[in-house]
């Protein structure tokens, strides 16, 4: 079922506005979510309203909240979310990065005690509507073991980059779990095997079978011991720089996903040391090269990274959003 | 057969110095070598001694060459390393970033026209060593393909982040390719199979065999599509900031591995926000949860990155480094 993006967006809105937040917070608020599942990313847009209403009526996101600067030192500074909306705390961090780096060429803000910021690509995304190269990663509670491990015990603290470029942005969301546990349950309700190992059975052999990595919550790294390596890194580096929680203090606080959690936004002046111009033609001749590599299937075609985000952006914009119809349905009756 | 790390520096510093380097260079090249084979990371120790001394006689590395400042801004410099030594470039633009970091809490350096900086882990590890934390990545020519291509079209463009910490150093060096094509070489050699499929077949089937991969230089990016994207974010971002080559340049330009690439190098200040105190307990506690993380094998350890390293150091400090004798005697032959 689609639904017109402008819809969606004000259904969200009313839904916000009904779990308490004032009407500038909704329409923040109510934008990242709808672009979000306009984007593709329909696990942290529209599936995720009520999850979010739900959080504010349990206290455990505090709409009242406003980052406060705790410290501010050269090209960087420091902000506490006091548990507020994470998405509004990550705009804010996000924007004042680029003001640090408009200043100072690169830019760094660290955030903590905040809230789910939903979708991370929409920091790097905003970073790159401004003309700035936007690099964020946050904290999260465990949700996949270390390697090594057979317990939960690193988040999997998705890892943003945007680089602005005229014929569409490149943006990197990466998550360090092969695959979320939305894509596991997604794939075991239409039925479906997972295209690639993404984690470990009761047996502790390495399967495609969703439902059999949901039992175990042993799902599979990025790289194996690469991702378990670099989600640790993240982890530690979010939370010494905002002297903040570390994962597994925001697992033990259990303040809902994310809850407290840290995060950190650099912005780089992409235009410092050459010219605008410049930058478009070499980012030109690399994204020329990677459609000129052969494909494995004949015809197919290798993109960069956003660029499929992109298209999926321009269908739903001029086609309406597809949307979940129960989730749709509850998301209505939030908003009445 | 091991040899004791001061014979190994000597003999490697005496081989840099036939080639044409001058004693401080010789000197500070010699010790990243023998520090990576002590380290462990034979591939970019004594094993890769003979070749940067082809390259410098080939007239793809320039000794005499120093790296220039083109622009500095706020907390950012710009250098062009005039294919000048890859690891000594590499050291002083960590160095500038430290320098910057102090002054403004975060600085960062690009670098462009540079050569190898063999092993990306000895800037994170200087970083650290210096009380800083250093985050640096390089591009590198095409080694690997972008996922949903056959050909190489990306670098493995190693990404880096050292964290200091009292009790050892937390170090991530993760290129993007699953293994590296030595870790295919050294498998195919001794007869086994790759422990997880690394790259894909002449039939385009994953396999395990190194040999099988070789052949095709389809080896797997970490994580499929997501080391895919994240070594094409790299490449690009190396090459906006610095004014430098993308990687299918420096491929086609072809000028000994790495030859002509771009680095970026930045360092925070960890104890800006809050007291080194705070942020050692908070490292501590981190490492303790990781380390009580319960194992996969009865009796494993899960440890955090750099912590084998640190476990592989020591021992080879104590007992001498391992060499393999055919290239021990190569390098012994450079230093006659």
């Amino acid at each position: 079922m689609r639904v017109p993006f402008e819809t969606l967006k004000e259904t969200i809105k009313k839904a916000f506005l009904n779990a308490g937040l004032n009407e500038e917070q909704a329409e923040a608020c109510a934008t990242v979510h709808a672009q979000s599942s306009c984007d593709g990313v329909f696990s942290h847009g529209l599936n995720r309203v009520a999850r979010f209403c739900d959080y504010v009526s349990k206290g455990w996101v505090d709409p009242a909240a406003r980052p406060e600067l705790l410290h501010a030192r050269g090209a960087a500074e420091h902000y506490d979310g006091h548990m507020g909306i994470g998405v509004l705390n990550a705009q804010f961090c996000m924007d004042r990065a680029i003001a640090l780096a408009k200043e100072h060429g690169i830019g760094m803000v660290a955030l903590r005690n905040t809230t789910h910021w939903m979708r991370g690509g929409s920091y790097a995304w905003r970073a790159a509507d401004a003309g700035f190269m936007g690099l964020c990663w946050t904290n999260t509670e465990s949700c996949m073991p270390l390697w090594g491990s057979k317990e939960p015990s690193v988040g999997n603290n998705p890892f943003c980059i945007g680089i602005p470029h005229k014929d569409g942005h490149i943006v990197l969301d990466m998550a360090m779990s092969q695959y979320s546990y939305g894509k596991l349950q997604v794939t075991r309700l239409a039925g479906k095997q997972l295209p690639y190992p993404g984690g470990f059975d009761k047996d502790g052999n390495l399967t495609s079978d969703p439902g059999a990595i949901e039992q175990t919550m042993r799902i599979l790294p990025a790289g194996y011991w690469k991702g378990s390596g670099l989600a640790l890194v993240l982890d530690m580096a979010a939370a010494m720089l905002s002297a903040g929680k570390s994962g597994d203090v925001v697992t033990d606080d259990n303040l809902g996903s994310c809850g407290g959690c840290c995060q950190v936004f650099i912005a780089f002046d992409p235009y410092m040391f050459s010219s605008k111009d410049e930058v478009e033609a070499m980012l030109a001749h690399r994204i020329e090269s990677v459609h000129s590599a052969a494909p494995v299937r004949e015809g197919g075609h290798v993109s960069y990274p956003g660029e499929r985000t992109a298209k999926t952006r321009a269908d739903q914009q001029a086609n309406g959003v597809e949307v979940d119809e129960g989730v749709w349905a509850e998301v209505c009756k939030l908003a009445e």
